[in-house]
């Protein structure tokens, strides 16, 4: 079994665990499955899968592997009762309304616990493996930016543009997009999250690229704003500022630093310049086998009390949008050291 | 607002329906949102969005948008206690234990009531825009088949060529791959969900090729199986009896058969040969804005008595597999018409 698992189990009680989750089992197991559920105690565990994935989870699951059906809760139950589990943490955030029934109903002698998200918080800290592969994914990602920025010319689309960035990341070893290329032209770059369409490039336009490309299952993410020729003086100056937050909130990432606490020093350079209701989201997320982890980095947020700790990869993203007119954002990975952060990239 | 969501609402009689699934709001609305809620009485519709859709979807939505924060039911429960709405319909196959527990305990005066993926049957009949779209999808695919089957030579791996179906589709007008290429050579064949791998291709080894191109958001779909070189006479003779069987329940498609009724012809013909334990999936699947779709084709799965009709769109796709050995799939995609099928590519 591997340490992953480990960590889950010593956290455990009495209570057995099921993950169901497809990042959360591969996360745990290293195997991609679209379905499947991983049954954890303190001491032992078993990953049910049905026939598609049968023999290839037995070559390589960490843990002994079980064949289960679609809708068949009694090689899962059996399995819990040979281990005298008599209450079973369930991810209520994942698992749907559908499953709760009928594994309640299949299972009446076991006690379902709801719980939220029980892997976010393993899944934040990143080990070793994950750090090299997000930095590999990070540095794919800036070499797909630079390959666009050179592509960059009157009457491109930004459907094209962003079909170039996800063609450089792809021969270069990229499995996928962490999601769909943001590229906005003009006054598209007011909204966040516009999606690269027919609109062409103008001289004189400002241009937004919001791209990430995924390696070794991990996820990049990164924004860059380029004026296209003349810059439009407000956009300029926005893009100073917002810089400056990003510097700002930056220079305080370390261990022990509250996540409100980044976004209120970006909020506080945006607030000097009158313009802190132009900042629309929060200031960052997590970041690993998926692009939005927890913590989210907002501090009105659900995490805004959470102390930021070594290991973990945030992003720190600042912007500000004026529909009708233009917006910026910048964006950076970083990692959470005990004394500072390091810059991907 | 359009034909779809009038189809929908024709069912409703006192009770409002809620779609969460984001596949289910792009076929009702036309809009891609990664989050959002669609309520319908019988009269009535509106869309509840986030920040980050609002300006997107109060341009492009068919019917009026309300803002709509993360679990804040007011917005949600002010809507339907205005049209009188006692009874909430839900899709429990999609809609989180989570997400059920805090709409219950934000609208205590609504009864929430769980229904099984309501919009499965209205999405299995497709529309002529849908049937045009499809068509387009399965014939980039073909091309995208015939364009990887010139590339195959000695020593060049399964990866390698999933990436060359990749590439060609994306450049000649897909948005994406309907689900992760399947490329298998020789006794990687014998897996129906092997995953494109660094096995090289050697001299007279088999070739199977699953892939899909997704074209104005439906999804393609088509197996093949090439020699590459001498065929191995047990594969060569299962491919003779695979693509005999999928002929014979080609034949059969019409509106009115029964789901059950093709897999068996199907089968029976595999029974003849005495290898019909060696079929060991369905005969196939409706197809649309997903791969899998309803129905399935198995004689004994949930749908085994669903009525085929004209409008629906499936694959026809029988295979034989012998771990240690290899296997073949031959799969096409099909229009049920009243009186017999069509079949696209």
């Amino acid at each position: 079994m591997n340490s992953r698992l480990h960590a889950l189990q010593k956290q455990l009680g009495h209570e057995a665990i099921l993950i169901e989750d497809p990042t959360n089992l591969l996360y745990l197991t290293g195997l991609s499955l679209s379905r499947g559920m991983l049954a954890l105690t303190k001491d032992d565990a078993a990953l049910f899968v049905d026939g598609r994935y049968f023999a290839i989870a037995e070559r390589n699951s960490p843990c002994p592997v079980r064949l289960f059906r679609e809708s068949d809760c009694e090689v899962l139950l059996e399995w819990l009762l040979g281990r005298n589990v008599k209450v079973l943490t369930f991810d209520s955030t994942v698992t749907s309304y559908d499953r709760f029934t009928s594994l309640n109903r299949g299972m009446p002698d076991i006690q379902l616990m709801a719980d939220k998200a029980p892997l976010l918080r393993h899944r934040a800290v990143k080990d070793a493996a994950e750090i090299t592969a997000l930095k590999k994914a990070q540095n794919l990602t800036y070499r797909g930016f630079q390959h666009v920025e050179k592509q960059l010319r009157e009457g491109v689309s930004e459907e094209e543009m962003a079909f170039e960035f996800e063609m450089f990341v792809r021969k270069h070893g990229a499995s996928g997009l962490s999601f769909e290329s943001i590229v906005a032209f003009g006054e598209n770059t007011a909204y966040p999250h516009h999606r690269a369409g027919k609109t062409k490039l103008m001289k004189d336009q400002t241009v937004l690229i919001d791209v990430g490309a995924i390696v070794d299952q991990y996820h990049g993410d990164m924004t860059r704003v380029v004026f296209f020729g003349k810059p439009d003086p407000t956009i300029e100056k926005w893009l100073h500022w917002t810089q400056s937050a990003q510097k700002k909130a930056m220079a305080a990432v370390r261990a022990g630093v509250l996540v409100k606490e980044l976004d209120l020093i970006a909020r506080s350079v945006f607030k000097e310049h009158g313009v802190e209701e132009k900042f629309t989201h929060g200031l960052g997320h997590g970041i690993g086998l998926e692009t939005h982890e927890f913590p989210s980095l907002k501090a009105t947020g659900a995490d805004r009390d959470v102390k930021l700790a070594a290991g973990m990869l945030i992003t720190i993203e600042p912007g500000l949008y004026q529909p009708g007119l233009g917006g910026v954002r910048w964006e950076d990975m970083v990692l959470v050291l005990e004394d500072g952060y390091e810059k991907l990239g």
